[in-house]
C-alpha cells in the first residue's frame, strides 16, 4: 500500500509510521521537512503535493492544531489560523485529494476529545474538532469508487504529555499503541463514516 | 426579560418570536429589517447592534445557513461563507455578546439534524452544525455570572419544507410548536451547555 502521512514527523504521525512501515511505502509530507513538502492551509500547496505524490492507496492526516486561551479575551482572530489550517486544511485534503486516492482507498483525519469533552480554554479546539468530525460523517456518504474515510479523535496521548498535558488537567493519558491502532484500522479495515474515539 | 431574536424574521425566527412575544420584551434583529439591523458575518455590526440594545437577558440566534450542493465539484469556496455567517457569526455572537448579557442571561444558537444526520449534498452544512454544537459544549464552561449556553438542533421543520425538504428526502416533519418548546426551554429553563435535538 503507498500511503501518504501528512504530518508524518508530528507527535502523532511518527509513530503512525513506525505502526505502519512493514510492508508499506510510505510518504511523510510537512510543512518543513518529510519526502514531500505541504502547507495544509493552502489548496494548492496541497494539489501540488497530490500532483508529486500521483495516486495513493490511502491518505493520513495529523497535522493541524488550534488555539488554546482564555475565553473571555478570544476573538475571531484566535480562530482563523484554526480554522484554515486544521479544518479546512483537512477538508482541502479530502476535496482535493479524492481524485488522486485510488477505488478502495481510505481517507484517515485527526480530531479530538475537545469536541465532546471540551477542556477548560479549548473552546476553539473544541469547535474545530467537531466540525471535522461532521464533515467525515457527511463525506463517507458522498465519496465513490469505494473510497472510505474515517477520523481518529485522540484523547490526551502520551507523547504529548509535556505540549499539552497543562491544558488537560484531568484527562486520562491514551497509550500510544492503542492510539496508532485506530489509525491502523481506519487504513487496513473495512470502517467506513466512523469516528474513532481513542479516549483512553 | 429582554429577549434579542438575531433572524427573528426569518422562518424558525419568526415562529420563536410568537412563542416568546407573551410577557417579554421582543427584540428583533435581521439583516434587511427587524427593531435593529446586524450582519452576523461581521464583527462590527455585531457590536454596534450590542451597543444599540445594551444589556439583554437572553440572546437568540436562528440567522445563518450554508452550501448545499455536490461534494464532487466542492470547493474551500464554498464552504466559506457558511464559515464566515453560521459558524463565525454565531460564535462571535456569544464573544462580544457575553459583555451585553445580563447576570444569568442565555445565549441559544442553532445548528442542525446535519451534524450527526448528514444529508446527502450536505458536507458543508453538516460540518457547521458539528462545530456550533461542539462550541457550546465548550463554551458552557467558560462563560461566568451564571450566564448559559445551549445550541438548538433542528431536523427538517414544517416551515421549511418548501425551501429545504428537497434536500433531505426522508427526514420526518419536525412540528413548529415542538421546535420552539426547545428555545423556550434554552431561555426559560436552567439547562446549560445543551444540545436541544428536535429532529421528529
Amino acid at each position: 500500500m503507498k500511503i501518504l502521512v501528512i504530518g508524518g514527523q508530528g507527535t502523532i504521525g511518527k509513530r503512525v509510521c513506525r505502526g505502519l512501515k512493514e510492508g508499506n511505502e510510505l510518504i511523510i509530507a510537512g510543512r518543513h521537512s518529510g519526502d514531500v513538502k505541504v502547507d495544509i492551509s493552502s489548496p494548492e500547496s496541497i494539489r501540488t503535493m497530490f500532483q508529486h505524490t500521483g495516486f495513493v492507496d490511502a491518505v493520513i492526516c495529523t497535522a493541524g492544531t488550534g488555539y488554546y486561551g482564555p475565553f473571555d479575551t478570544m476573538t475571531q482572530d484566535h480562530l482563523l489560523p484554526g480554522i484554515q489550517g486544521k479544518l479546512l486544511g483537512q477538508i482541502n485534503l479530502v476535496l482535493i485529494g479524492k481524485d488522486f486516492l485510488s477505488p478502495e482507498g481510505s481517507f484517515t483525519l485527526t480530531s479530538g476529545i475537545a469536541a465532546v469533552h471540551p477542556a477548560k480554554n479549548g473552546t476553539a479546539v473544541a469547535m474545530i474538532n467537531g466540525a471535522v468530525n461532521s464533515f467525515v460523517l457527511a463525506a463517507a456518504q458522498e465519496l465513490r469508487q469505494d473510497k472510505r474515510i474515517n477520523v481518529v479523535s485522540p484523547g490526551l496521548v502520551e507523547d504529548s504529555k509535556e505540549r499539552y498535558g497543562e491544558f488537560f488537567p484531568g484527562y486520562n493519558l491514551v497509550p500510544m499503541n492503542k492510539l496508532v491502532n485506530a489509525y491502523v484500522l481506519s487504513v487496513k479495515g473495512a470502517v467506513n463514516g466512523e469516528i474513532l474515539k481513542v479516549y483512553s
